[in-house]
């Protein structure tokens, strides 16, 4: 639809979670609306570096801080549903790293959504860029993938 | 905490859904916000209500509408975790419906919150009260409870 | 609508805030959905006990609970508008305030919705309830009303 | 921070929408949500292209597709304040419109994030793009600038 690159599929994701959609998802066009799937890239991200990669906001004194992020929108989905959502690592650098998601719908093997955002960590007294943590990083490079960026 | 009246468990409601806790359910304090809770109550309602009471906002002449809600909250919950939205009708009239709801988190057996509210089942062109559909009717008996409201 | 008590009027409240609709307010039906009157809640209150009572969420020892939440929703509203939310203290405990609201939408005279929800101060790091400190007292007392409550 | 091209200011952009942040825009982190950044972009556009472009949900056969979004988080914000989220067009194509959005706070003079989202005018029933209507296309006109893209 936007161009001819072919669309990404389940395979091309490392990781899922699975995430009900709300009836308040949608809008006022029976669709769920276009910034409720940055909360699903949101989700699938934090649920991941809290559980694997050792993330506690509650004492952590390094965070990571979003500086951009994007989203492909390839068809429309709707409540009641299961978001599958997938998430890879598709880059890894000393303090940022690129979280990319597919967005799936149910046993729906077309994707209906992908996109990116970038974290850097930094050091939240400061608010300056630091490396990423040890367990974090571990944690993700167990989803980093070569392929070339969306 | 509120009153002597016991708290409800599992067994006090007759449907349950899963929901995915999402990053920014939290706010600034770190616990699910208050009116997240509100969001849960409408999902395990209207997916019911469109999976087995026909329900279909697209085509539908009749829809419900929200007169009253109400939550009382027992213990913060916080991401990441899944939520037990357990369901029951409290009380089924000629026109309105009231949606009893538990909230409950992964294995815990405690109630982390409950509370409900009531649609009038209007006609979407007058915005006048209309009977309850009959399909919907048989689907929200199904879920009737004889208890005293909370 | 719900009884014979008279609805509130704007002079009911001491204190307003205008809030902007946002586009994804709105639910499929097209008019704001039920959760978000509750944010407007919380936004009225937050604004004001953080601009005029002091409250620091950054470095207060103490903090708001919220344990009881309830709306009664007298007519939809949609996107444009503008909201305006009175407050008004109904309650103002040792350790406890009732926060009452009432929702207006641009110049309309007649109450679209009303609310409350009730915070008891904590100690956030023993969770127990303590007093309301002197500061948020005093700007808490500045909008009590004696009516009874809704 | 993303590179060297000088941030944008508030005379790039055309038409401004005052929006009262809210509570619950803030996340854990004490900052707005990187999502809700696009919940103020749908806010700005969608009151413009309704107030003063025609656009009638309720009635209209021609709607609004997001395809793409995108924004760039230059410094955090934070509840309470006024964003003030500015408006321009950066392509009007026969079918498709990309908005363009600058986030200020306040009385800051630097931009907080800019973005942007990209409408393709579909015909409802059968989801084909059709042409921006006539009314529609006259309130775009009125906002485009011929600046290089961002």
């Amino acid at each position: 639809m936007m161009n001819d690159t072919p669309l990404l599929t389940r395979d091309a994701f490392k990781h899922f979670l699975p995430i009900q959609t709300r009836w308040n998802d949608m809008d006022r066009y029976g669709h769920v609306n276009n910034m409720v799937f940055y909360g699903y890239f949101d989700t699938v991200v934090t649920d991941y570096i809290m559980r694997v990669g050792g993330m506690n906001p509650d004492v952590d004194t390094v965070g990571g801080l979003v500086i951009e992020s994007k989203c492909h929108y390839h068809k429309p989905i709707a409540f009641p549903s299961v978001v599958q959502a997938g998430l890879r690592i598709g880059k890894l650098g000393r303090s940022s790293v690129r979280y990319e998601v597919g967005i799936f719908v149910d046993d729906d093997t077309e994707i209906a959504a992908d996109g990116y955002f970038v974290h850097v960590y930094v050091d939240k007294a400061t608010m300056r860029p630091t490396p990423v943590p040890d367990a974090m990083r571990a944690a993700l490079q167990a989803l980093c993938v070569n392929d070339n960026e969306f």
